[in-house]
């Protein structure tokens, strides 16, 4: 490609709002531009760096035995309605309706589309397993999206879904796609975390994420030195018994003319925060009442919560709420004795309650709090559950520290079990006894955009960006200098033709006119590995410097080859 | 790839509503699945067959320097405003609101989107010309879709922009583009006839299709043995004069109790029905009356009458629209004396008028015609226009006679002139003598999947698809038989694994308990260019029999290489 004759070059200036380092470079560097806010243009060296990171993700699922397809943009809402996701992701979810009134999705997630796929054949014990992929459009119509292309509403996703007999078969995929995952972000150069996640709103019980270590990443994980890795959504954590030696006291209900935050009942009753019960009401998307209680000195996580009442949205509950619905009073609430009147009201108590001996809270009545309270004895919940956010410092199972790290989740895998199977009629399979069967699924995704970003902030220096080899735009970048010279024109010209005779893909910087320390500018922005100098200075031999290096090496045509060859 | 593990077997039954070869083919050998009509699941084997498409037309664009990006699928609404878009196509145009009730456009073809893009750039002479494509997902509301792929809702199309100083310019890569649509559609081997059309909704002057003949395609057109060649929408003939000699005699109005048809007319006075005029009326989008006016022997191309008076649709008035609108009379209207009076009214005249004397028509009155009524001398017309219907038989403008063609339209392209540029704002670039100009466009088409249909539409019999080596999914088929027995297992296997070795790309059916005869029918429906049969006859050697001929080949190893390579 003749830089000269290039769409997109590069320039100085950036969009006022771009914060991100990928952002800024891929902009400037000519490699994207935004159409409106997260939904970008590739142009031709964006696309051909997705191209290759298609090519190195196709290579590794292919090895798997995992076979490409392709499926509609548009799904038709009725598969959407047969699993109830339209319901539980509603405001994520565009949806369209043609001439004829039938509606339809922007597919967001294809786990609907490939059932309904599968359910057209006849499929038998014999036939599974089978995991089925592609690479296509997805939409999300995201509250906010993030500069550059790390959180987009319109991106290419590759998407697969498996297809098994049984759980332990799934397990075998899913091992073999966690490795697979590994070596196609390290094929791109990206060192993963396996974090495990939250599902949202896939479905299925567990999943994990494939996270690059960033600043600016959004996934907040926590990991331990013995290998227990997890999303803050998720992670679990030792609450360790505080008080539990103590002999159970006398309830006692005592006046406590106090402000309502957790401090102020610290500050009165003069005990430690953990002893305190912190009481928090939401009301979920139904209208439900969720009284989460835990420890004092630890937080809700409203992930958790959702999960364990099946809710899809929480909100705080109002002042009013809590005094009309509830009978209760803000600052002073407690499972203790509240009364249910009227209102639909659940009680969902933390594991971390059964650390604590003689805890102290509010008594439902204005500047009333109780004193030695305790569970199973003084009140009961509906349910008790893990609903504790974990926090660096914090002992893991293990017993070991817990070290919170941030990162950009580049992909991630799910199982989703009987999820989708047992929600879709005819998603079966016949067993070997003749019977039909749900089939057990899992499904595997990776952002291709994202991907793309997340390299670009992990390769790069003050100067530009530093593509690995496996995915740069172009292998060589041919500065050539002094090119008003007819020789040295000739020269370039050839050296460019027998490079691309060896099948090396090259950009070649043809212009005329421009100094040389511009287009040693633009190559360092533009980031391809290897950068041939061709000038009067050089004459037969080319000066070649690796964009990650700082030397020059003056070398053969023959040399520079090897140099290539070598580095494959 | 294992037979026995591929997705998408061959099966024996067609869907009901399968009439066309391509689709049931398509169908029966595991290529293709429907979603809902006129969008379609690519099964592996399809989605192979697309991609050596796609490959076979970035080679041929490449080499013109032409360069690949990608735009966003969903459009910003403003910009389709911005040109008049919307309204022009509006019912064919699917769009979306977001979360932020931003509107868009599910793109359809996507010279906004380009133009909007190359806005965002300070394009000067220097940077001209450049042609840049993509392939994107494009969706049609089409009031209907045909079966397999043929006429689809949603499909994959690679679709160039290219952007000039100046027409001279354009018509060198319009001249290009010819040519490379040629050799793209020949590589598959597909021949083309390229047809002057209509441009539809796409704007600009003039136009060509890329037409594959075919019994089945939906694009008439018309050629003659001078290399004349236009679709049925603007092709062009020679009215011939027919009494020119006549002297001009003076205008009747007689008594006509007659029918409303052109036949009673012309049996009332005994004169040829060339001599009478046809008088049509129609409304368009906006409520104007629009009178086409031609030779009683022709017929009106709407689309030529569209474009005359720039509508975007046409309907025929009703009879009550004729007496109460015009007070005329249905069966009697002529442009002789109408009344224009509260109505719009237009009066467009064909070409033709003008190649007869004395005709006869009606005298917008019930049961009264006039009779030699002569052009400008009785009537005059708002518009002459050549708006008739071109038609096997008729001579051309090369006064040979046209041949009617049916065929599938599998690419087009267009001149664009300034069209966009001239409509939107900031698409100009900065000229030699520093004033900004807009610049002369042009775009390209191909539709994938049609494509892909229209290969099986010509290369198939009664037995199944017959590939050519360019797009077929796999070079090789291997047939194992006699399987369960290991020594022909072991070799089949090692024969499958030196050919992959060699680069080649193989299906192996490897199905134990399956016969001879079926596997056979199988490989003939999946139409794989090569077929190699192993088994216990066969021993050190292939048996190879090509898709396309009759003949049995027993030859080794090597000589099968051999054979591979030549056919590249």
């Amino acid at each position: 490609m003749l830089y000269s004759k290039l769409f997109g070059k590069t320039i100085k200036d950036v969009p006022k709002d771009a914060t991100l380092i990928s952002h800024k470079l891929l902009y400037k560097a000519g490699f994207i531009r935004e159409s409106t806010a997260g939904r970008y243009y590739l142009l031709p060296l964006g696309l051909r760096v997705q191209q290759n990171i298609q090519q190195v993700i196709k290579k590794e699922m292919d090895k798997t035995g995992a076979q490409e397809l392709i499926t509609p943009v548009l799904h038709p809402k009725y598969l959407w309605e047969e699993t109830n996701r339209t319901s539980s992701v509603g405001f994520e979810l565009m949806s369209i309706k043609d001439r004829n009134e039938m509606e339809f999705v922007l597919g967001g997630t294809a786990e609907e589309m490939l059932v309904d796929l599968v359910r057209k054949f006849q499929i038998s014990y014999k036939d599974l397993p089978f995991n089925l992929y592609q690479f296509s459009v997805k939409f999300r119509d995201e509250l906010r999206a993030r500069g550059g292309l790390l959180r987009l509403r319109e991106f290419v996703m590759k998407d697969a879904y498996s297809f098994h007999t049984s759980e332990e078969d799934f397990k075998v995929e899913y091992e073999k796609m966690k490795n697979t995952y590994t070596a196609i972000f390290k094929n791109m150069g990206l060192n993963t975390e396996v974090v495990e996640s939250d599902n949202g709103y896939i479905g299925g019980e567990y999943c994990h994420e494939f996270v690059v270590g960033s600043e600016i990443g959004e996934s907040k994980f926590l990991m331990d030195e013995m290998g227990y890795c997890a999303h803050e959504d998720v992670a679990v954590f030792d609450p360790e018994n505080k008080n539990l030696d103590e002999i159970e006291k006398e309830m006692t209900e005592v006046d406590a003319v106090r402000g309502n935050t957790m401090e102020d009942g610290e500050k009165l009753h003069n005990l430690p925060l953990w002893q305190q019960m912190k009481d928090v009401l939401y009301v979920d998307e139904k209208g439900r009442f969720i009284l989460a209680v835990i420890r004092g000195d630890l937080e809700v996580n409203e992930i958790k919560l959702m999960h364990a009442v099946k809710a899809y949205q929480l909100r705080h509950a109002t002042e009013d709420e809590v005094r009309q619905k509830l009978n209760s009073e803000p600052g002073f609430i407690s499972p203790v004795g509240i009364k249910k009147q009227g209102a639909e009201l659940k009680i969902v108590g933390d594991e971390s309650l059964r650390t604590i001996k003689n805890a102290y809270t509010g008594a439902n009545k204005k500047h009333k709090d109780y004193l030695n309270v305790n569970i199973d004895r003084d009140y009961k919940v509906d349910m008790e559950a893990d609903i504790a956010l974990a926090k660096e410092g914090y002992l893991s199972k293990n017993k070991k520290p817990l070290i919170a790290k941030k990162g950009i989740e580049v992909g991630n895998i799910f199982q989703l079990g009987f999820h989708y199977s047992s929600k879709m009629t005819g998603a079966s399979f016949r067993d070997v006894d003749g019977k039909e069967k749900p089939y057990y699924m899992g499904c595997y995704g990776i952002g291709l955009a994202r991907t793309l970003a997340t390299v670009v902030e992990v390769y790069h220096d003050d100067k530009g960006i530093i593509w690995p080899e496996t995915v740069a735009p172009f292998q060589v970048h041919i500065v050539g200098l002094d090119l008003e010279e007819k020789q040295v024109l000739e020269n370039a010209k050839k050296v460019y033709k027998l490079l691309q005779t060896e099948g090396i893909e090259i950009l070649f910087d043809d212009r005329i006119g421009v100094s040389a320390g511009a287009k040693f500018a633009d190559a360092d922005l533009i980031g391809i590995p290897y950068r041939v100098v061709i000038s009067k200075k050089t004459k037969d031999q080319l000066e070649v410097k690796k964009r990650s290096e700082k030397e020059t090496k003056f070398v053969s045509f023959e040399e520079f080859l090897k140099i290539l060859q070598f580095s494959h």
